[in-house]
């Protein structure tokens, strides 16, 4: 628990000096200028006091209890430090300055042995290398922190291990006038990581939004388990950097050099519920809007405007966002056009026009909340001066209160000109943004946590018919022999363990078993050399297709022995079968978990990427949205009157696949490719495992 | 020339009254306040005065010439108004009310008469239902506009149909620090258009940057022909609207009813090098770049930051934006390596610490500037406590002021404490911006424009050996007939006439004479009927591929005549062309221009949707280039050992079909689908014309 951190009885600074320009003198006077709630313990040999508060000249002079020592000193001298806050009992020690694990490996080797001594004493570590935490809680109010932006009391939480980013983010929020909860920006993180302090704000009951910045995970399997855990209660905003393989290169030194391209965050986050930004301006707007806001309970939104340009843009930004405009319904049109002035058409976007009053605006806005077609409103509010704003501003506030829908509002004006207007909305709750582009993709966001809420987590099936033993002696006995890849004959007795159908196959050592074996399969038939070293078989001429009959076995046979040598003269023999859709199922090993993929298979899943990722355990319904969002989903459905596949068979192998995967940690890649799909059954055609 | 309009010397407002909250005496308060250059003459026969402007009684009645009026009264009134204008030899008359088109039919037949009236007095109409004009230029002045922004000047100009939107931009400008050249709303316009202001603004010597709103273009060859002149001597950034279905809903109503759907609006940017923005805010920040930097010389972008994270952040957004983040050269780093502070990774990125002083930063920034690999520079600043960002601050202006190399800058700091700092930036011409993927974005902007500016507009090639005359008769007849649909003998005749290589073909009457084709075409052979009804033959049985003998080709006769009509019964029998890879080419006539598509055939062109766009008449380069950003590029060069297509022939046929359509306008849609081609040829195997 983090409460001794956020909430702490007293926090010491070591090294705080009674000069200005110095980052312990800041912290204690950010403490004392907020009006930190506990005792504020300057530690400092030479002086008597710091910013008129007493300093001791060791920890251990302090009186009573201390929770959190700042130590904004040398790395050199934090570790003989460290052992002072340890005898003192201290909880938390927050290690503000650099020359750890960023530097190299000298500053590695500091970065371990504190984390030694923190552990030896009980102690646990912010940073090394950042700036720390802050609290605005009335009861805490700790500003543990040296950044510039003077915290405002807020609801928005915020952790990043970037200080700069993480000092953006809250200025950003305070300029908007949206305020801080809590912020946590712990550099390195050599102990206190992002995922407990997430757990800690998802419990946090002022926290209604929380925003991480990373530019990496840490440890992905841990931050996919908190997230999902918290983004039951309340929503994760996340922005990821280092996308782009330069970003990635940039991010690789600046925190300790652990930050690494991935490519599994964006799955993390999907599986998670996490509601993914790649812009950090949109994602503090985005985050301004849960505070005051109910989540709607559908997309439907209604959009107000009183000028025409800025409601085409809002309709663009929402309906890319995911949100529908609907018709209003029929009883909502006569009560408008009623109400309303005579010059507007009734529609949605409802444009009530720039003459319209106070009057006007509330009537459109009780129709909205009422209409059973409508979950949210948006609106587009421009000020002109020949209109009560200030009028129309209360009246907007006084149906925010009521809390019956969602409002976002753009509110284009002059700020200077217009202050009071721009102080009735913000007073009451009214999220405001200068943009249209800006508040409706905060609406958008708004809109999609509340289908991540309402989203049925679907049923991972588990199945019993399976023989896990069976397949795990096949992937010891290949790794007892030494080998990474199986051997044909080995991949598909796995795949049979798991019950994935396949093509009916046999094992021959040379033309006359290959004969055999086709005979017992019946033709057409298809020979392969079965290769660990010949992975794209039809770039090498390693595949015969469509043998009719015992001499297309032999020739074919023979002709691939050519390209082989002696020791690799093993050969697939496997039933033909023409027609049919070809599909890729694969699986991949990382540290997030398994990934499967699922797409279009042969040549075109090489050139046209056409496929989908999950992180494992996959449940029916990620198969059956990942077919959907391929680009050759229709395909699959049938196209040109021919008939579609059978999709229940394909994601019972999906499901059978991930299962599999799940299972045998041992495998760390699984592709089969082509699967033959037909409009009655699904057939592994080639496969391949690696271990 | 619009001179008379935004340099009047005369401005009039009819309806200007004395009440505060009325829009002409805005307009007459905005000219006297921003210290209009020119006459200023209120018309209302019942006041002596306005703003202490003296009034006059009638438009007739002003002492000297008179270039602008407006007219913010009624619609029913302007018509006569109007004639009064034109008999004071008006220039220009601003109709600032609604009540016109966008009412509807009603409206339409006012504002018609005021189009009428307004010719015959040779008298220019700028709206009806919109702002009006500025211009800041000091020898103008001119704020002919009820706009509540200030205007402030600048070296951006602005043009946009919809009020709301100018105004948004407008004041985005104005908060930015970056201030306005010119600015236009023209509401419905009826008579001066978008394309003319621009043309305006181009050989406006203040003006450096030109933002355009769109929602759809009224006369898309116009704006083209318009914008490609003036992107060569000034960026123009465009913001399109109404791009989903949704949002160009919400635009065909609120002015005048004339946006529509449009699906070429984006090729017409990209043909004339306008710089296209999907988001009102950046279309702004982008501007804000040009009218102090230099044009840069390449894509390649050298970063300087005191912080890392914000540095992530901007090289993803860099490099997705076009630019490089190289390496710097060898003599760079050794300079670096001796100047900055010593913890320093000397690297691009290049950190050069929170801790960094002027001297740092000035150091980074003078080898930037003479490194022969780096044509950009993207400053990162934070404004830590502990140094002298002042100072900082004055050295980035410094070499800001040398002009060898752009320069952008994130500045994130705390605009009260720091205003000095942030005053120092804005005054020395640097463009700051709060968030790094803002900064980004404008640089990249500035780099796409030094592209626009450097590319070569390759050659159209014009071919002389075609037979123009033939193809016209073939369409003639066809028309004559009254048919729309080409047979495919017809079709195959225009192919020809423009040498447009295609497979062999015969047409045929029944089975007999469909044998006797197929022998003298040679086997194999396709069977097709060839029928109009018939548009996806493989949909409806009428087609039969891979005919080897007579027999064959006698029995697919007897089985497509099952499915037509005694009437369609016509066969076209074509040469059979196993393998090769299928493309399809295609032409659409637009109101731009004749669209021309090229990109992957067969089943995958129409699921998978993989293929470009561009206008025609297309250059070679714009072939190549929209062939190599096909998803199936890859296919065409030739994957897994097979060989790539013979490129240069597929780009002639392009060409060619590109020169057909603009020989040809009756010609209103071809699909050329599918063309098989082979490393070394191309053969047209499919064609449909529509007219």
């Amino acid at each position: 628990m983090l409460d001794a951190l956020f909430r702490p009885r007293a926090v010491a600074v070591i090294g705080a000096s009674a000069k200005e320009l110095n980052v312990g003198n800041r912290i204690v006077r950010n403490l004392v200028e907020f009006g930190f709630q506990g005792g504020i313990y300057p530690i400092n040999p030479k002086v008597t006091e710091i910013r008129g508060v007493k300093a001791y000249k060791s920890i251990l002079d302090v009186p009573g209890p201390v929770d959190v020592v700042h130590l904004p000193i040398p790395a050199m001298s934090v570790p003989s430090a460290l052992e002072e806050c340890g005898q003192k009992g201290v909880k938390f020690v927050i290690l503000n300055g650099g020359g750890f694990a960023e530097i190299g490996p000298a500053g590695a080797a500091i970065e371990e042995q504190c984390v030694e001594t923190a552990k030896r004493h009980g102690m646990r570590i912010v940073g090394p290398n950042c700036q720390g935490i802050i609290n605005t809680a009335p009861e805490a109010r700790a500003y543990c922190n040296f950044t510039f932006t003077k915290p405002e009391p807020g609801a928005v939480s915020l952790v990043a291990l970037s200080g700069g980013v993480a000092e953006l983010l809250h200025q950003t929020l305070f300029q908007m006038g949206v305020g801080t909860r809590m912020y946590a920006s712990n550099g390195n993180a050599c102990d206190v990581s992002i995922p407990e302090i997430l757990r800690y704000y998802g419990n946090d009951e002022g926290t209604k939004a929380i925003i991480v910045y990373v530019e990496g995970l840490r440890d992905p399997k841990i931050f996919l388990d908190t997230a999902i855990e918290v983004t039951k209660k309340k929503p994760i905003l996340a922005m990821k950097a280092g996308r782009t393989e330069a970003g990635a290169q940039a991010a690789a030194t600046h925190t300790g050099g652990l930050a690494k391209k991935d490519v599994t965050t964006d799955l993390i986050f999907q599986k998670a519920g996490v509601l993914s930004f790649h812009d950090e301006k949109e994602v503090c707007e985005a985050a301004a809007v849960f505070p005051t806001q109910p989540i709607p309970k559908g997309n439907r939104v209604g959009i107000i405007t009183n000028t025409g340009g800025p409601s085409v843009i809002a309709a663009d930004v929402l309906v890319s966002g995911g949100l529908a405009i609907p018709q209003l319904s029929a009883a909502s049109e006569a009560v408008l056009k009623e109400k309303l002035l005579k010059e507007v058409t009734v529609r949605n976007p409802l444009d009530v026009l720039a003459t319209a009053d106070a009057g006007h605006f509330r009537a459109a806005l009780d129709v909205l909340m009422k209409d059973d077609e409508i979950d949210s409103v948006f609106i587009s509010m421009v000020t002109p001066f020949f209109v009560d704003n200030e009028s129309i501003a209360r009246e907007i506030v006084e149906v925010n209160r009521q809390k019956i829908k969602p409002i976002v509002c753009t509110l284009m004006t002059d700020k200077i000109g217009c202050a009071e207007t721009v102080k009735i909305m913000r007073e009451g709750g009214v999220p405001c943004y200068d943009f249209p582009t800006s508040a409706a993709k905060a609406l958008a966001a708004l809109s999609r946590y509340g289908e991540i809420r309402r989203r049925q987590l679907s049923r991972v099936k588990h199945f019993a018919d399976i023989d896990r033993a069976a397949a795990r002696s096949i992937l010891e006995q290949a790794r007892t022999e030494g080998r990474t890849m199986l051997s044909a004959a080995e991949a598909w007795g796995v795949l049979s363990a798991y019950r994935i159908p396949a093509a009916d196959w046999r094992v021959a050592l040379d033309a006359e078993g290959a004969e055999g074996a086709a005979a017992a399969i019946g033709f057409p038939v298809v020979v392969k050399a079965d290769s660990p070293s010949v992975v794209h078989k039809s770039d090498k001429g390693g595949v015969a297709l469509d043998l009719r009959d015992a001499p297309a076995v032999r020739s074919a046979v023979e002709t691939i022995a050519k390209g082989l040598g002696a020791a690799d003269r093993r050969y697939l023999v496997q039933k033909y079968l023409p027609g049919g859709k070809e599909i890729i199922v694969g699986a991949k090993a990382e540290e997030a978990g398994r990934l499967v993929l699922c797409g279009m298979g042969g040549i075109f899943s090489e050139t046209l990427a056409d496929v989908g990722f999950r992180l494992s355990p996959v449940s029916d319904g990620e198969i059956v949205d990942m077919l959907s969002h391929l680009k050759g989903a229709s395909i699959l459905k049938g196209i040109r009157g021919e008939k579609g596949i059978d999709e229940a068979k394909l994601v019972e192998l999906v499901q059978r696949v991930s299962q599999m995967v799940n299972d045998l940690p041992m495998i760390r890649e699984l592709d089969l490719n082509p699967i033959k799909v037909f409009e009655d059954r699904v057939v592994v055609v080639d496969a391949r495992i690696i271990l």
